[in-house]
């Protein structure tokens, strides 16, 4: 098999994460360091979206040093977007533009780096090119801080959003024992609209029984009303607080979620949605059916983002799988994800990547198993401790300017020539 | 004038810092360091609501490592509490209760860090001892994020969490940037109550144009709505998004807080109290009337506790504050606050302690000058940028576990036998 020679195109898809420009920077760096096959390396503006607009960028022209930046630079710097293809029937046209903006350019290699909706794009495009005899080549890099991919140990993002969100729930919790004669409950929201994995890392702050978080909810466990408030209550009586790390996926057995619970939690004062989200919901519970002060902490955003307090394995994990995404691509491999594995050498973690099939990432999703809490269902387990507890250690190392705020690379995007001919309307 | 023996009590109020319990450790360390006066350092369980309920523990008994990682431990250590006393008249009972509870354990050092509410309670306190010839020296140490207090060029806490806000501004900011295709504004919403300092903080993370914040709203500008959504539609013009930094105080121009408005802005879901706050007001604006999707991050108690991205240069000034507090006292100094002085060594920054009178400082709140906005009143200038950069330089070294998070001290409280012989109920 001789390896096609063409260009090479990276795209970020979805929600930022502190990481998924370290991702970037692995495969960008790794392109331009085999110029012998890569004869250029674009960023679509915004992902798929810029694709499909023909709006690409040249990531060769940029500044080397800001390229070398991005490992230490958080949320998505070549642009991110909540495009979502469908199948290729109802979307064939998408599918045939992108392919055609390929053509157009050269483009041989697309590295893209997103959740399940991403690996299912490049598994479809993947397919249409064999059909439309287009040779190129299609390679995964996982993303998302909710770490709910399947195939993969673990995904990048996730080991900083945890150590970050561990980190706070550890700091706000200190809140709320120093003022516990006042305010005596904190509500903390977490991302992840499916999965606790993130929520539950809020639980790696409780090294003892007095440490925050009390309370754990996860979407994985139905939310129940009367055993909450029962908790609540035995948590002040033990504690004379109680903090509650939230996830804001949280939903009754019904499967309505709390914070879009309509007239049963929370009135939606805007019609069209809800107001507060899940915390919100659960101060309502606190302060009206158990009766005491309740603050509700959000970072939102800001979580998701925390390069300033992130994990150093997880920056050198997501940087090691868009490395692995181009070597898979000179080895010819197409079709597949870059996945993490865990090894356990005597008790020691150690992480290599893998390949797993982009069907099978794209049509999959990893909730927190049960065993991962504990009998209560609002606690972490042990079990849980041993798989978190690796991804979060290390500090990511920043380059702090002179005015004591982190630096973060921001790339110039030189646009490059359009060559299609023709607008294309993006649906 | 000869100096009084006997012990010193310790005590923190209101809302927790980073960097309270740097100011703590300060006047403990110091205290420590001198036995031939001081015969004992005690704290009161939760500030003056131990000290009237005579819940008093003995912090010389506390293992000295613990003392000593006081000051990289954020939240308030020695327990807080909102318990604010009246004036003398309405009031008389509670501060004869406190000279009753000082005079059975001989305590004449009475160390009270805390806002202006907490020097008041210092300041009349020290006036009734005086009044009823019970020999006491009174000295306030300055805390509040707020950095609102007057007679000090700033206030310990307020540097780190300018710090924290400012670099999660940076962050988020980028996140809004990535997805602006998608999630195209964000309110990111920041404490102070009636001062725009910390809000102001963000516009440090504006570096160039393009950064967060767009927009920063102060309490001390009043809040047009329509004038509000013309920058808001300029700004997404300009840049295609627009991050709002928005102070959890911000008003219109009768008073009334956005976050409070009923009906105005936001539905009161609960009768009686607002949902979300002023982010949520924000939004609700930005979404029904810009007509753009919305996100909101508030950080809440994490924010003011943040010591995993603290300012070196403010744990260093609280914990000093704390020292001066005690060579004050040692010097016969009573009813003063240590105050920050701010030098101007030739462009470098140098900040040594002074003292104001209790009663100044009881009186008196600064808000953020006019000066330290720009034109618009909805950025920073210069001038603040000169004030404000000093005091976040350096990053606070604090103790990671082998867990990969932070390390704070808790103290173990042994607390000390009851010599009053009545219970007080506190008011």
């Amino acid at each position: 098999m001789s390896t096609i020679k063409g260009k090479a195109i990276v795209a970020q898809s979805g929600g930022p994460t502190a990481v998924i420009n370290a991702s970037a920077c692995g495969v960008i760096q790794t392109c331009l360091a085999n110029d012998d096959v890569f004869t250029g390396v674009y960023g679509g503006l915004n992902g798929i979206l810029g694709v499909l607009r023909e709006e690409l960028y040249d990531i060769g022209a940029e500044d080397p040093a800001e390229l070398e930046r991005l490992k230490r630079t958080p949320s998505a710097a070549l642009g991110s977007c909540r495009h979502k293809l469908k199948d290729l029937q109802t979307s064939r046209a998408d599918y045939e533009r992108i392919l055609e903006v390929f053509a157009a350019h050269d483009i041989r290699y697309f590295f893209y780096i997103g959740g399940n909706d991403s690996m299912d794009t490049a598994a479809k495009l993947g397919k249409l090119a064999e059909q439309e005899d287009y040779e190129m080549i299609a390679v995964g890099v996982p993303k998302t801080i909710d770490n709910d991919l399947a195939g993969t140990d673990h995904c990048p993002g996730y080991g900083s959003v945890a150590k970050y969100t561990a980190a706070s729930v550890l700091e706000a919790g200190r809140d709320t024992e120093a003022l516990y004669t006042h305010d005596t409950t904190t509500v903390h929201e977490i991302m992840g609209r499916n999965a606790g994995w993130i929520a539950a890392s809020a639980g790696l702050a409780r090294r003892s029984d007095e440490d925050a978080p009390h309370i754990i909810l996860v979407p994985e466990v139905p939310f129940e009303k009367d055993r909450f408030i029962e908790q609540v209550r035995r948590c002040l009586d033990k504690y004379k607080r109680c903090f509650v790390a939230c996830g804001e996926g949280v939903k009754t057995a019904d499967g309505q979620y709390l914070g879009e619970a309509g007239g049963q939690f929370a009135t939606d004062a805007f019609g069209h949605r809800q107001l507060g989200g899940a915390a919100m919901a659960v101060r309502a519970i606190i302060e009206n059916d158990v009766g005491v002060k309740c603050r509700t902490n959000r970072a939102g955003t800001a979580q998701r983002n925390a390069m300033h307090f992130a994990s150093a394995t997880d920056v050198s994990e997501a940087y090691e799988a868009g490395v692995a995404a181009v070597r898979a691509a000179l080895d010819g491999v197409s079709g597949k994800m870059v996945t993490l594995e865990r090894h356990d050498d005597g008790g020691a973690y150690r992480c290599t990547t893998g390949l797993a099939p982009l069907e099978e990432v794209a049509n999959g999703v990893k909730l927190l198993p049960r065993a991962f809490l504990d009998d209560s269902g609002t606690g972490i387990s042990q079990a849980f401790r041993d798989y978190a507890l690796p991804l979060i250690r290390g500090q990511a190392d920043i380059d702090i300017g002179d005015d004591g705020l982190p630096v973060y690379a921001r790339l110039s995007k030189h646009m490059v020539a359009k060559k299609t001919q023709r607008q294309y309307a993006v649906g």
